[in-house]
C-alpha cells in the first residue's frame, strides 16, 4: 500500500509528466492479457495501479525513477499490455510506467535497427519496411505489443520458423537499462549477457532501447490449406519446415475444431480436418503448391500481401495467441497452454492426449526453429475450461506424456518459461538495479518475504 | 569419325551461323576444367571438336540441330568448360555448340529469374544484384562458368550453407529443353521432374533457359579466421553452420598448408593452425566476433563487399574449386577428391585419414545444407598426386572409412554423383530425346556399343 501523501508529492514535484489519473484509465492499465487465464484472474483482478505515467522520453523516465526511489513507491512498467502471464500487472500498487511513448526508432543501417522499448511492433515493422527490412520475429499482438514487450515478456512467433525465437544469438544485439536507484543508471549489455534482462517481465531494470537484426523483407502469400488427416498435415509441415528451397514465414496446424473460430475469413472445412496455415514467399508458390499435391492437401483460401495490406485482413493475426483469440471472440469458456512436443514423436503424444481428453484439447501447433536451427514443434492448444483443478490436471497429463508446458498460468516468474528458478545473473542484476526491490513488486518467488 | 563431307556441307547450309574453325580456339573449346585430374588427361587430351558453333539465339540453335541430325553429325555442348569431369569434351568431334552467345536475361520478377543457359553466372549474379536479389547458390568458377552449366554439370557452392544445392526443390522452378531430332521440340519441365535433366552433361537434351529462385542480396563481409587447432576450427564452424541469427553465405576450413597458396590475400599463419573463411552478412558481426572469440579464434583479414567490388579480389574465388586452383597455381603436383563425411564424426574420419596419409591430402572442408537442412559437410581435399593406383587407394581408403566420394575423375555420368547406374527417367529421357545417340556421346556407359 502505498501512501497518498507520497503519490500526491511524486504528482507535484513532476507537474510536466504526462500523468493518467482517470479510474477507467488506470484500470485499463494496470491489466495485461492474463485473461487468457481463468486461473489468473481471481489473482490479479483487482490489482490496480495508484497512478499511471507516460514518460516521453529518457529523461522524463530517469527523473521519474529517482523520485519513485525516494518515496518509496513501486513501478511496473508496460507496453502494450499483451503478455499473458499478469508481467504487467502491478500487484503492490504505485505506479504504472507506459513506455508507449518512448517510441523512437533511433537509426537503421543495413540490416540493423536501433528502436526505443515502447514502440508498437506494427509500427517498426512497418517503418524497416520502408526500406526492405521486416523484423525476424513478432508475436501475432503486433498491433498492440511493444519491441520492448517482446524482449521482456515475449518468445517469438511469425518468423521464427527462420531466426528462431527473439532470444537467438544475434537477433538483439545489444540493448539499454535504467536502473532503479536515487540517481539511475544506463546500462548498457550486447551478445549473450543482455539475455540476463529476456523474459524477466521488467523486474530486474528498464528497458530503454534495443538494437535488432533484421530479415529481407518479402510480400509474403497467406494461405490456408485443407488436410483430411493430422498425418497429412503434418507430413506437409515437417517437410516444409525443412524445406531449404521454400521460403516461408509462419506455418501452423489446427484441427477443424480450433479453426472453426476464423470466422471473418471466407473459407469452410469439413470437421474431422485439418487447416494449415502458411505464409511463403511469391517465387516459393510453385514448389509449394507441388508439395501441397504430394501430401494430399487442398488449398482453401489464399491472399497476396498487397490484398492484406488493403483489407486489413490477416492469417498473421489468427496464428500463435491470435488463435485463441478469434476462438475467444465467439466463445469464452477457453483458455490455452503453451506445449512443446518431442520433435521425432509428435504424432504419438497428440493421439495419446486425444485418447483421454477428447475435444476437451483442441490441437494447434506452432512449426519453428530454435536459434541453432534445431526444429522445434511448440503449441498452443485450446483448452475447455472447467476448474483449476482440471487444468492443472490437463497439463500433468501433458507433462507425463513427455510434452513440455511453459505455465501461462501463474504469474510468478520463476514458474514460466524459467523452469522453476532464476539464473544467478538474473538475480545479481535485480539486486544490483533494483537495491530497493521497488520494480514489478511481487512476481520473484525467491524474493517474496 | 565425322565425315569432311558432311562437316563441310554442315558449314555450307548454315553459313550464317557463327561458326569458329580456327585450330586454337577449336582446342581450348574442346576442353574442360579435367585437367584438375591427372588420370582424366591421358583419356582427354586428343579428344577435338571438328567444329565449333557459337548460336546466338534459340532459332540458330534449332537449324543447326536439325542439319546435324540429318548429317548424323555427333554435338556436344558447352557453357564456360568449368566442369572437372570432361562433360564438355567431345569424345567422337563433330560440332561443339558453345552456348555462351544465348546469355539474354528473360525476365526478373519478385525473386524469380528467367535466364538462357549461356549467361555466365557472374553477369547473371550482377543483373539480379541491381535489383537486390542474389543467386541463392553458384560455384567459385562463377566468372567463366554458365548458369546452364552450373544446373547440368554442377553441384552448388557459395550459398549452399543457406539453400542446398542447385538441385534443391522450388531453386529451379523450370526449364526448357531442345530435343535433337530432325524437327526438334522443345520440351518445358517445371518441378521435380526438371531433376532428369540434373547433372547429365548435356546428354539428354540441350538446355535453352531456366527459371530460378534467388536470395535476398547482402553485401557480404569476408572474413579468414586463425585456429590453432582443428577441433576448435570444426567447432566454430559447426556452431556458425547451425546459427540461425548469423547470416552467411559461405563457410569452409583449410589446414596450414591448404590455406598457404591463397598468396593473393595478405594474411600469414603458422604452419599446423587452421583457416576458416567466411562470408557473413555486416548486420551479423557482432554475433560472429563474440563466436569467434568463444571458439578462441583469431582474426586474420576482412574485407567489406565494397573492397572486393573495388579490388577484383574475393574470397569467393578462393573457396570450392578454386582453393584447388589457388593450390594449382603455385604447384601443378595436386589434384583433388570430393567428398562428404559423416556429419556426426568428421573430425574422426579426418584424423584415421591423417594417420594413414598424413600431408598426402590436405583438408578442405566446406559447410552447407542440403535441401532438407540437413547439415552437410563435404571436402574437396588437395591430394599430391603420385599415380593412378595410388590415387584409387586413396579413393578407396576414403570410402573404408565411410567417408563418400564422389568420383570427379572419370567421365562416366554413371561413375559420378550417380552412384553407378542412371535413373529410369534420364534413361528414357535419352531414348526420347536423342534417338541417334548424337548428344555429348560417350559419356553414358550403359549406352555404350
Amino acid at each position: 500500500m502505498v501512501s497518498t501523501e507520497a503519490l500526491n508529492a511524486l504528482q507535484q514535484q513532476l507537474p510536466e509528466l504526462d500523468w493518467i489519473t482517470s479510474k477507467v484509465h488506470i484500470k485499463r492499465l494496470s491489466r495485461d492479457f492474463y485473461w487468457f487465464s481463468p486461473m489468473l484472474v481471481p489473482q490479479l483482478a483487482d490489482k490496480l495501479a495508484d497512478l499511471v505515467v507516460k514518460p516521453r522520453n529518457e529523461a522524463e523516465l530517469a527523473t521519474l525513477v529517482s523520485r519513485c526511489v525516494e518515496f518509496g513507491i513501486p513501478m511496473t512498467v508496460r507496453g502494450g499490455g499483451t503478455g499473458n502471464y499478469g508481467q504487467a500487472v502491478p500487484l503492490e500498487g504505485g505506479v504504472v510506467i507506459d513506455m508507449t511513448a518512448c517510441a523512437e526508432l533511433q537509426w537503421l543501417g543495413d540490416g540493423l535497427v536501433q528502436v526505443q522499448a515502447g514502440m508498437k511492433i506494427a509500427e517498426l515493422e512497418q517503418r524497416v519496411r520502408e526500406r526492405r527490412w521486416e523484423l525476424r520475429c513478432m508475436p501475432s499482438t503486433y498491433r498492440a505489443a511493444s519491441i520492448g514487450g517482446l524482449f521482456a515478456g515475449g518468445f517469438g512467433g511469425i518468423g521464427s520458423i527462420n531466426y528462431g525465437p527473439i532470444s537467438t544469438p544475434g537477433t538483439v544485439q545489444a540493448i539499454r537499462i535504467l536502473t532503479i536507484e536515487a540517481t539511475p543508471r544506463v546500462l548498457e549489455l550486447r551478445g549473450d549477457e543482455l539475455l540476463t534482462y529476456h523474459h524477466t517481465y521488467g523486474t530486474n531494470g528498464i528497458l530503454l532501447d534495443l538494437e535488432l537484426a533484421l530479415a529481407p523483407a518479402r510480400d509474403w502469400d497467406e494461405y490456408l490449406f485443407d488436410f483430411t488427416s493430422i498425418e497429412a498435415a503434418y507430413g506437409f509441415c515437417r517437410t516444409l519446415l525443412d524445406a531449404a528451397g521454400i521460403e516461408k514465414r509462419e506455418l501452423s496446424l489446427y484441427d477443424s475444431q480450433a479453426a472453426s473460430y476464423f470466422r471473418d475469413i471466407p473459407f469452410s472445412q469439413p470437421a474431422g480436418h485439418f487447416l494449415v496455415m502458411a505464409l511463403v514467399a511469391p517465387h516459393s508458390r510453385q514448389p509449394l503448391t507441388q508439395l501441397l499435391a504430394q501430401h494430399g492437401g487442398a488449398q482453401l483460401w489464399t491472399q497476396t500481401f498487397a490484398d492484406a495490406q488493403a483489407s486489413g485482413l490477416t492469417l498473421m493475426e489468427h496464428c500463435w495467441n491470435h488463435a485463441t483469440l478469434q476462438a475467444l471472440k465467439h466463445d469464452k469458456g477457453f483458455t490455452n497452454l503453451q506445449t512443446n512436443y518431442a520433435a521425432d514423436r509428435v504424432l504419438e503424444q497428440l493421439a495419446e492426449l486425444k485418447a483421454v481428453v477428447g475435444d476437451e484439447v483442441l490441437t494447434h501447433l506452432e512449426f519453428i526453429r530454435l536459434g541453432n536451427l534445431q526444429p522445434l514443434i511448440t503449441g498452443l492448444p485450446l483448452v475447455r475450461y472447467s476448474s483449476d483443478a482440471r487444468l492443472d490436471e490437463i497439463m500433468a497429463l501433458h507433462e507425463s506424456l513427455g510434452i513440455k508446458i511453459n505455465n501461462s498460468h501463474t504469474f510468478m516468474l520463476e514458474d514460466g518459461k524459467h523452469g522453476g528458478s532464476l539464473s544467478p545473473a538474473i538475480l545479481a542484476s535485480k539486486a544490483a538495479n533494483d537495491p530497493h526491490s521497488l520494480l514489478n513488486p511481487g512476481k520473484i518467488r525467491s524474493l517474496q518475504g
